[in-house]
This record gives structure tokens, sequence and C-alpha cells, in this order.
């Protein structure tokens, strides 16, 4: 086997789960690991750099992702053959066959995967969806081929506005919203209209794909540490960021709730100076099980101080790739003197579909059949959880598609993950969504969204024997 | 009428059309311009200011499309009622009725419109298109609405490395393709993997929109000059960029063919240095009327040193959202690294029916159909200006989308583009894409691809009478 010998920087920017990634997928791209060899165990590697079992997993599930490793049941991880990166290395030029595309190598899937960020297609109105494109689809629409809008089209933003009113106390015009594919573009967005060198604060810990693209762009980017109610404004004023990116209705990975009096604290932290803002990403607001829904920050803004962002992607499906942005006055102005000559990036039939499924009410009946499933199953989960209670604390209970375990006892979050996942059970720990380690009781990530009952009932029984 | 004094800066780096379009705006949004208001006259205030009445014909335009005027035939132009923005000032937060919102407003148009954007939207095989959508919407095809790999679909990406091939002579594997939902997204992405602070040169004049795009990155833009051949290497070289963008199958607006051996001197350039690299953007390359098809500049290069931009938007339909980038090693490798965390902007749908509609001979036929069509109008618009050799000369020919004249004699480009429009007649100023002036002859653009036959034998036969 591959002598796996990696010099891990414990003082790198870079977590150690990244430096192990790199290290293996530059072996794969310089040919040093070839294609069929056999990566050491996840247990052996850790054993062999001295790091949790959960860091070289980690690792290893980027790479299956991405298609450089491939993982074959019962045998362990083999490097995929990617015929095509060597043969563009080598110069040839040849027009390549179906062959030596490297698709994304199937992963050897856990028996029960509990992945936060799964979600439940079962429930996708499959043939509204469908309905609705045909008859979009019709030769009375030409229109719809030409060029739209680069805020979007009027009338999805009008509805999408409508939306925003009724269900999340959203105040603005459509003009002020900005439709775009995907949180990552408007993100990218934004960053023109913010400028350059602005310093942005984010929670530890956070939504680690947001933290990604806030570093690829000419940000600093600091983290702020959280007490119960979320971000602390004393430590956010001291950090010297003139924008903090938060998700006031429901944390990501933690959880929290923004109390009425943090969300002040903060609108009034963003008062204190002219370029102050706060980018509110209520990614997954519509799934809430107990009490009132909690209006958005943005419904408290009184001085246009709230960039508001969401998704139809969590609510509908990943492949709806389809986001919006609020844009308080101010930066409105920017955008349109700035901006305005990058055109919209959804197709304007895919925004007609999703006009009407909105307007027609088809999105809501949706949300209140997801609300229930996903009730549903988080009932479940918090009552097969009731054993642990003696030696987990449960948190992050009545909202979103997860939970959280913190260990009462001295476990480390690797034993957790390692002693799940000899059993065939797939659950996530906290130190992946950290930017830095946060100290504490080992927390792990139990998500409920993509998994049935009877999944959920029997994958916490093995976690029972497992940790119990 | 209100009094329209604006304080035009010679050496400012905005154009002149820009100023007066941004004063325009901003007096709206401050409420000096009021809706109802009637502007000046285009001739009136070019006399006003001084300035040619294309500039002022540009900067309306901006405004009509943008929905802050609205013409009125045989009236003027006045600004439009938009409640909205006023309504956004004033800090209410009502939900905003449908009459509210400030629809563009549908600019008077002219008769006849000799625009170099516009394309035939008649030859959309809009049937195939709907057949393809449905038979895809069914529900065999639910893993088209989970999340897809962010390059975009393995598929597409092969079907397009396979045209790109046979129609371009493009060396590339799926693997250094990256599917973007439009140009603008592509080259924002493309920041990312160029880093900050790039040097990038382009010709004068260009594509406006690329330079405004490339303007709000952190780059500094610089404009080299052209010979007939293309951009001049020596210039190149001596403006210290250290990237090039080029359109060496058909410069916009010039309508170049860069010979091959411009190509070369250009290879040697990128050779030159470790990090140059040419960004080419074969737009239209598509329509070509005469002569062998003349393969990508990216087909001769031995070095890895192009970065090949294409669309289907010009090809296909302006609503298709999806362009594609074709990366070098070497930046495939910085993509990979730096930029894989972001998700593709195209949904999976709208990638499948493209890689279908390619896949299965119908882009080929409609390429065929669309080249017919083009010819039969460049063709008959050719013969149409054969009675203004004397005092025009006719160029860039054979390719694209549109025509250029250039007078023989003293008249200047406002006079031409004043006279053909006061008998209906929209034709298009060389100046609009210059980023700096550039002497000679007065120039304009006359588009063939939206107007049908017998509009541009009525179109240039008012042309004739306007100018001979």
């Amino acid at each position: 086997m591959y002598d796996m010998t990696i010099r891990l920087q414990l003082n790198s920017e870079k977590c150690l789960y990244e430096q192990i990634y790199e290290h293996i997928r530059h072996e794969i791209w310089e040919g040093r690991l070839l294609a069929g060899e056999r990566l050491p165990s996840t247990r052996s590697l850790a054993e062999y750099l001295q790091v949790a079992r959960s860091t070289v997993d980690y690792a290893y599930d980027q790479l299956l992702s991405e298609g450089y490793i491939e993982a074959q049941p019962c045998r362990g991880y083999f490097v995929c053959p990617i015929e095509e990166l060597l043969q563009l290395k080598s110069g040839e030029k040849d027009v390549p066959e179906r062959e030596t595309i490297c698709v994304t190598c199937e992963s050897a899937a856990p028996r029960y995967d509990f992945s936060p960020h799964g979600i439940d297609m079962s429930g996708f109105p499959f043939s509204v969806w469908k309905r609705i494109t045909k008859n979009i689809l019709n030769d009375g629409n030409r229109e719809l081929f030409s060029r739209g809008e680069p805020q979007g089209d009027g009338d999805l933003r009008l509805t999408i506005s409508r939306y925003l009113h009724s269900s999340r106390g959203v105040n603005c015009s459509p003009e002020q919203i900005i439709v775009g594919a995907g949180n990552d573009y408007l993100l990218m967005l934004l960053e023109k209209i913010l400028g350059r060198h602005v310093g942005i604060a984010m929670e530890n810990p956070t939504y680690m794909r947001t933290w990604r693209i806030f570093n690829s762009f000419a940000y600093r980017v600091m983290t702020v540490p959280m007490d119960e109610s979320g971000m602390m404004v004393n430590e956010l004023e001291r950090s010297g960021a003139r924008v903090a990116y938060v998700m006031p209705s429901h944390q990501f990975p933690v959880g929290t709730v923004m109390p009425i009096g943090r969300r002040t604290e903060l609108l009034r932290w963003a008062d204190g100076a002219k370029d102050r803002y706060l980018i509110e990403d209520d990614y997954d607001s519509e799934f809430r099980y107990r009490g009132k829904p909690i209006p958005s920050l943005q419904a408290s803004d009184e001085h246009g101080k709230v960039i508001y962002i969401g998704t139809f992607s969590k609510a509908i499906a990943p492949a709806i790739r389809v986001s919006y942005m609020v844009l308080p006055k101010t930066l409105l102005e920017v955008y349109r003197r700035d901006c305005y000559f990058y055109s919209c990036t959804v197709s304007r039939i895919d925004q007609r579909v999703l006009n009407e499924f909105i307007r027609d009410g088809y999105f809501e009946r949706h949300l209140n059949k997801m609300r229930k499933i996903y009730r549903a199953k988080h009932d479940l989960l918090l009552q097969e959880l009731v054993p642990f209670e003696k030696h987990f604390a449960v948190s992050g209970e009545h909202a979103g598609l997860h939970l959280l375990l913190t260990a009462r006892g001295d476990c480390t979050e690797g034993e957790l993950l390692e002693s799940a996942s000899a059993m065939g059970v797939k659950i996530y720990g906290m130190s992946q969504h950290c930017v830095e380690a946060v100290g504490g009781r080992a927390t792990v990530l139990l998500g409920f969204g993509a998994m049935d009952e009877s999944d959920i009932r029997e994958g916490v029984g093995i976690l029972k024997e497992a940790w119990l």
C-alpha cells in the first residue's frame, strides 16, 4: 500500500481535513497515486497521522464526491481511473471517448445516513411541476426565449415579495429583489455591490460553504463567538467588521433561534455606522414545528440595514436553481449604478414555472405537506433520542432538518463518529462546521430530512447499541 | 421643461453617454425629475450640451430599457411613474400593489431597427424544444431535481466537447469544461480563478458589456489598438497586461477575422510568461457565410494558454442561459483548488434538454437552417448597399449578424444617426462600442439578425434617401 506521509501543519489556515484532502488529490494529479491503488483505511491513516478518524473521513468524503476515489464495499477506498487528467498532462489531444470520463464515483453509501443537508424528495410535486412547464411551453410564450430583466422577471419578483411579506414579514417592493441562480451567485453579485476589502463577520461554527465563498472574495473574513442567543454583539463590535452574516431564524449548525433582544442589538450595531450591513440568510425558515413563526430580522429593520437572502433549493428541490436577495435602498442604488449590466442567471422559463407554482398556491400546499412530513420525522427522532438523555443533551429542536447531540461525558467526536460508522451509521461532527476549534463537549449532528421513519428508528437503535 | 444642466467631464473615466444617463437617473431618484415630466428632445439636449446626438440617444436608450423613461410617439420622452422608488425613499412599508411596479416601458420602437444584437427568433425550433422538455419531465427523471456536478452535468460537457472539437477544432476533455448561466457569470468565476489585480487588455472598439464587467472586477483594464489583423501585439506587450481578451473568429464590432499570423504572434506573446493567458470569446463563430470555417484560436494553442468561452444564447435563444468555458490545465487545477464549492448555476433540466438537443442532431440542423436564413439576409443587405459604395466603404461582411458602413466623406456619426432616425430608421454608431474615441471616418453598424427581408429592403431604401 502507498505510504501516505502527509506533513500536517497545525498552525496552517487550512483545517487538517483540507490538508489531507489536498495532499491526496495532489498525489493523484501528479500520478504518484495510480488508478486502482488502495488507500489506507480511515482508521489506520487517522492513527498514523494522529488525527481524529472523522478528519480522515471528511477528507475521503470530499475526494469521493469529486470522483477522485471510490469506495468498494468491504474492500476499502480505491483511486479512480481518471485517464483524462493524465491524458491532459501528457499533452495528447484526442477527442475524449465516453469511457474516459470520470463520472462521480458512487460512494459506498452507509446503511443509515443522518446527513444534515439531506432533503425529502419524495414529496416533490412532480406532476404539478410538469403540468405547469408544459402549459408554459405553448407556442404563445415565444417571448420567454428572448432576454429578460437583469433582476429577474417582474411577475416573479412581485410574487416573491408577497410571499416574503406574508410568510416572513419581509418588507420590500419587487424593485428591491434580485433573482439569481443560487445563493453562491447572489453572494458573488453582492461582492460587487458591497465593494472590495470588506471585513465580514461570521459565527463559529457556521455554514462552511458560505465561509469558503467569502474567503474566495477580496474580503477579510473573521469569526465572532456565539452565546446561546447567537452572535455576540460586543465581540462583533470589537472585530472591526463592517458586515455580519447571520442566520437568525435557525442558525446552522447550532440551531439557535435568535431572540428579539439580540436582533435589536445587532440592528443597533448596524445603525452605528453608515456602511454597516447585516446579511440575513433565511435558508430553512419554512420548517418550524412548534410555536408561532418567527418573523425575519429584515422585518424589524427600520433603517435599511439588512440584506435578506433566501432560496427555493431547500423548500422545493436542490436542482431548482433559484435564490433571491432583497437589497436595502442604499445598496439597490449601488446595484443599479454598478451592476445593471449583469444579465439574470435564471432562464425565463424556470422563472415563469416557479412564479405560477407559487402564485397558484402549490408552493404553500407543498410547504404545508413538507412541514407535516418533516415534523413527523423530527418528533420521531426526538422521541427515539429520549433514552440518550442521560448521556447526551439534545438541542436544535423544533425547527430545521437536523438535531444536535452533545455528550455529557468525556468521549470525543471522533469516537462517536467512528463507533457509529463501524456499525453502518453515518453521523456528522460539529467540527466540520467550525472555522476554528471550539472547546466544550463532543457534539454531533443528526439530520433527518432524507431519512424515512423506519430508517430513523433503526439508525437510532444502532446508535443506542454503539453509544449507550 | 426641466432645465437639464449636466456638467460633463471630458477627462472622466466615464463616457459622455454614461454621464448623461447617470445624471438623469439620479435626478429621477432624487425626485427632481417627476413622473410625467417631459425630457428635452435628444436633438435639443445634444445641441445644449454640445455633444453628438447619438450620445444623447444612447443615454436615453439606456434609461428606456431600464424603465426610467418612456417614449410617446410624436410627443417625446417622459419620466415613468416609479412609485416604488419614491415609496421606498419615504420609508413606507406596505406590500406593493401590482400597479406600482415599474415594468420596463415600451420604447417608441423605430419602424426599422438595425440592431447588431438582434437575432432571428422565428427559426427557433419551439416544438422540438418542447418535446424534449416534456420527455425529460417524466417521472423516471426525478434525479434531475437533486444537486448536480459543480462544473455542469458530465453528459452535457461531453456533448459540448465533441461539438467544439468537430465544429471549432477546440481540443479539450469534458473535464476542462465549466457550464454556467451566461458569459457574465463565467467571467465572474474566471475572476476567482485568475486572481485579483490582473491587468487585462481589450481591443478598442470592443464588446462593451464585457468591458463593463472587467471594470467591475479588481482588474486593471486597458485598451490596446487594433490594425486590420486585430489586436496589435507589440502594443499588447507594451501595455503590461497579463491577460488579453480577443474575438479572433469575428471581432465585435469591427468584424475582423484574425489571420493565422496574428494568432501565432498572440500565442507567442502568451508563451512569453508563465501566467499570461488569452481569453477567446467565440460568441458568434457559428455564422460564417463564405469560405472554409476558421478554427478557433484554442485549436492552435500548444501550451495551454487559451481560455475559450462560448454561448448558446446567440445560436439558440438569449433566454437559454447556458454558456461554457474551456480552461487550460493549469487553470483547471486552480479552479479545482479554489472554486470547487461554487454550485453550477444552470438547472439540471435545462442542461438535459440542451444535451439532447445537441446530441440528437437538432442543434446542427438548427444551425444549418439559421446560417441559411442569416446568409440570405446578409447577402440581401450587402446587395442593397451597393449604391452606397461611392460614399461609404462596407466592411465586416461574410460572418456574424451585422455589417459596417464607413463614410468616405466628412459627415459625422451623429449626423448619420440623426438623419436616419428622423426618417424612422435606427442604426448604431461605432462610438458606442469605443472605450476611447478612435479617430477616422464616421462608422455605423447595420445589424440584420432580427430584421426580415422586406424590412431590410425598405430600411436601406430610406437610408439611401437620407444619406445619398
